[in-house]
């Protein structure tokens, strides 16, 4: 089966808002500024984005992510794409397989 | 680590997000009827929901779910309260260990 690599969901303030997560779940901080935070869950990760700077989507591993568009590099060697499915969910499709940092941007 | 037990997602017509999302991924389907329907990803459920019948939401599984509120039992035995984050995303903090049948509705 594939994977979801993490979940991105919009927050208007970043701090205020891993700040709520922190103190209600045992998760690990993996990245945070002003503008993205990564939470990491047992089994996932939760990305806080303000939608302005990244959309809110779902991250999905692919095997052969290119078919479904052209691939965009990030700095860490992994590449994705992005597709909406019928009712507009942003869906980024991750080639599975690649590396990606922890501290890189989500999107 | 807490866990996230599954992401549900806004879809107008349930019957056609649940193809769009089996044609591209590996995924079980888990349930499926006209008003929601549990996709299986290898690491987390994917629930696609219409936002009249269930809200979108992630669901957490934490320890003591109780301390955030009044916990409302489901049919299979699990238990889980929703709240909303400071800025209006909605989670389900759901009481880790309970049981939770595939086939059981998420919300």
């Amino acid at each position: 089966m594939d994977r979801l690599h993490h979940v991105a969901i919009p927050v208007a303030d970043v701090g205020t808002a891993a700040d709520w997560y922190r103190a209600r779940f045992d998760v690990e901080t993996i990245y945070e500024d002003p503008t993205w935070a990564l939470l990491r869950f047992g089994n996932i990760d939760l990305a806080l984005v303000i939608p302005e700077q990244h959309p809110p989507h779902i991250a999905v591993e692919h095997p052969d992510a290119a078919q479904y568009g052209e691939l965009k590099a990030h700095r860490d060697g992994s590449a994705s794409v992005y597709v909406d499915d019928p009712f507009g969910n942003v869906i980024e499709i991750m080639q599975a397989g690649g590396a990606r940092r922890p501290a890189d941007p989500v999107a």
